[in-house]
């Protein structure tokens, strides 16, 4: 691939899938970087994501204060938008990709920075392709961000090691009130988020700094799962400890395991429908053991909590929206940005490329030797990789309120040059 | 009621109920004044709240160092041990409250200060009125605690003002991903504690500053419910705003309301059983109206949020703690320490007294003029109580792990006089 340099023309940014608490952070970091840039004129962003491109929504984010976009980086959520929208491949999907990039033409965009997970990598790797095929110039870079960590080709991802600060500490705090109910109420279980990975659920074992610390029991989808074995390890514990807490990953009951009887039950009809995994297992626990159980499900507060995010993670999602913009600038495309661990201690990352077409559209699961042996805690490989992405927090601008005060942006709409698109959108 | 002063002996501290983010302010308070005052000799704490009484299982909190103690300040749930241990009236339970003064008079306190709820300070009354009836001098002062908010006697509770503080910045945060992924997912419930009273899902209103932010709804157990009227009010918020925030308290289906069909059925098995009350209308939701719903569900770590708990809060909390060693010294018992508003602006806040035997053993309601004439909604009413308890922030002690650092008592067991106590406990 020549690197082709001084290719001048507009500019989108687009967000995919569930927000992190620092998927904002890399959009900062595009936008500050690309206006820093002459060869990069106008800044788009799309509204709801793909979406958004296919609708023609855009947004004119140059129109944003310079102070709204910095306060970007202590607001959680998809300021720019998100979705959910599957395309698949080209050949299923053409007329769609080939509306993503009728547009682009209609706005001379030239630079495609696409914020997101497994999903939206493949999206990104297609648009490349087809543009590439059409003789299109476009520089489309993928910038990661997913709280579940599962990317490939990246050491890890923005939004993961916030996931990891506030989960963790909420378990330290849960754990405590356990630790001091145990009479009364010796059973909680935490189910976060993992329909398909346990990095979430195994970062909450950061939380267990000694013997007796919460969580005593950890569930990953990658580890098929037994409704006795789990019974048994719930009453040993209590046995052992007179309390229990459990943290279980959403998908636990998705993947391989013996499900047999009611679970079987649950897992073909989805647990979700039931209430969610930890709704289940807390009336199995009642009734099969015979002691109060008590569950809460953090869900989409998890991803978003800015107000106790992780500082490395951060600046690291900055840092990566920054690079993206570089690049581009510099003639790549159709590459990802990646994270490179140089050293554990002292912690050390830098940047680097993955090819879009190197990123199966998978999922990177959990390596078996970050849980134990037994298969319901962490390891030390685990601490070792996850502990040092939890260093630091994000300064917060707090309202006279005493409540955050996050960004809002003003979507100046950028006028439509297409028709509507005729094809189904949500 | 004669001041007596110079009572000289030794003091326990008993926490109770569920734990809070600053109870343990409350605590170190009290040990910390109690150490300023040679009337008070040896300093016990009891281990899970009256339940550690009744089984004479006491520890030595003067065996803690300067440094644990201060540390409590900034950990959450109840460090010195807590309880739901059930005690009726002296008539029921006399035998139990007879153990109580019998544990006291063996270890010579003369001095008790029990931090709790409604139920505990009904407790601690009748622990006055024993100790009174069989002229034992005890100073028994109570210390409010709880995030329910619903203690009579003062204008507000420790413990209330940090729930309201991590709610309501926690629905924020959720409330952009809600307003980021409307197009896929455009409802979403959280249940959040109150199973009488409604005061935290109140507070969570905090977090709608402007139109449009979370919670669009809020529904309490003092406002019966009516399902149809909430799949009405769900409908019209999504149709205006394209999606909606819900918040619910746990105890909205204990309440009256019209509970038809399905909704009755599950008041009356409880949806506690079915995977509690936002679990349960997500499915509603999903199936009535057609549209994705997600659910979270903070429960414990709402109540121990320390990480991100009120300073105001947590000075409050301890303030009363002091207070309470004080007018024990000064003589007073058979009263409640009570937090006194001065002002709204600037706030000023002040404590009081209130005595044990005019505090109903109930629970105060949310006042109806908080929340708006639909019902749904807070009125400025409520943001000028519940506004001032959420300033300021707690500080932290961080672990070089880039998590909390919580203080652990290392618990030196007091040695036992008496024999066990031949009654049931837990």
């Amino acid at each position: 691939m020549a690197l082709m340099d001084r290719l001048r023309g507009n500019a989108v940014v687009a967000q995919s899938g569930g927000p992190t608490a620092v998927i904002n952070s890399s959009a900062c970091g595009i936008v500050q970087e690309a206006l820093r840039h002459d060869v990069i004129d106008a800044i788009y962003g799309a509204n709801n994501g793909i979406l958004g491109i296919v609708r023609e929504d855009l947004f004119d984010l140059r129109a944003e204060s310079a102070d709204t976009l910095e306060q970007l980086r202590c607001t959680p959520s998809a300021a720019v938008g998100s979705c959910r929208y599957r395309l698949a491949d080209l050949a299923t999907d053409r007329a769609r990709y080939e509306r993503l990039l009728a547009v682009f033409r209609a706005h001379d965009v030239r630079y495609f920075f696409f914020i997101g997970g497994n999903e939206s990598m493949a999206i990104a790797q297609r648009v490349h392709r087809l543009a590439a095929e059409e003789e299109y110039e476009l520089r489309v870079i993928g910038v990661p961000k997913t709280v579940h960590n599962d990317l490939a080709g990246t050491d890890h991802c923005p939004g993961y090691g916030s996931v990891a600060k506030y989960l963790a500490t909420s378990i330290m705090e849960a754990g405590r009130d356990t630790e001091a109910m145990y009479a009364f109420e010796p059973v909680t279980i935490a189910e976060v988020l993992g329909q398909a990975s346990g990095w979430v659920a195994a970062a909450a074992g950061l939380a267990r700094r000694r013997e007796g610390d919460a969580p005593h029991l950890i569930y990953v989808p990658e580890i098929p799962f037994s409704l006795d074995r789990f019974l048994d390890d719930v009453r040993e514990v209590h046995r052992r400890l007179g309390r229990c807490f459990v943290v279980v990953s959403e998908g636990i009951l998705d993947g391989p395991g013996e499900h047999t009887g009611e679970a079987a039950a649950v897992g073909t009809f989805g647990p979700r429908q039931l209430g969610g995994v930890a709704s289940y297992l807390r009336q199995v626990v009642a009734r099969e053991i015979g002691i109060p159980c008590r569950y809460n499900r953090l869900d989409t507060c998890q991803r978003n909590a800015v107000h106790f995010a992780s500082r490395t993670d951060s600046d690291e999602a900055y840092l990566c929206g920054r690079e993206a913009v570089r690049q581009a600038v510099a003639g790549q495309r159709g590459v990802m940005v990646t994270l490179v661990r140089e050293s554990d201690r002292p912690y050390r990352c830098t940047t680097g490329l993955a090819r879009l077409e190197d990123l199966a559209d998978g999922v990177r699961q959990l390596p078996r030797h970050f849980m134990d042996v037994a298969g319901t805690n962490v390891t030390e490989a685990l601490r070792t990789y996850a502990g040092p992405l939890v260093l630091g927090e994000v300064p917060l601008r707090m309202g006279t309120d005493g409540l955050p005060e996050f960004a809002r942006l003003q979507r100046r709409p950028v006028p439509r040059k297409l028709p509507v698109f005729p094809g189904k959108t949500p």
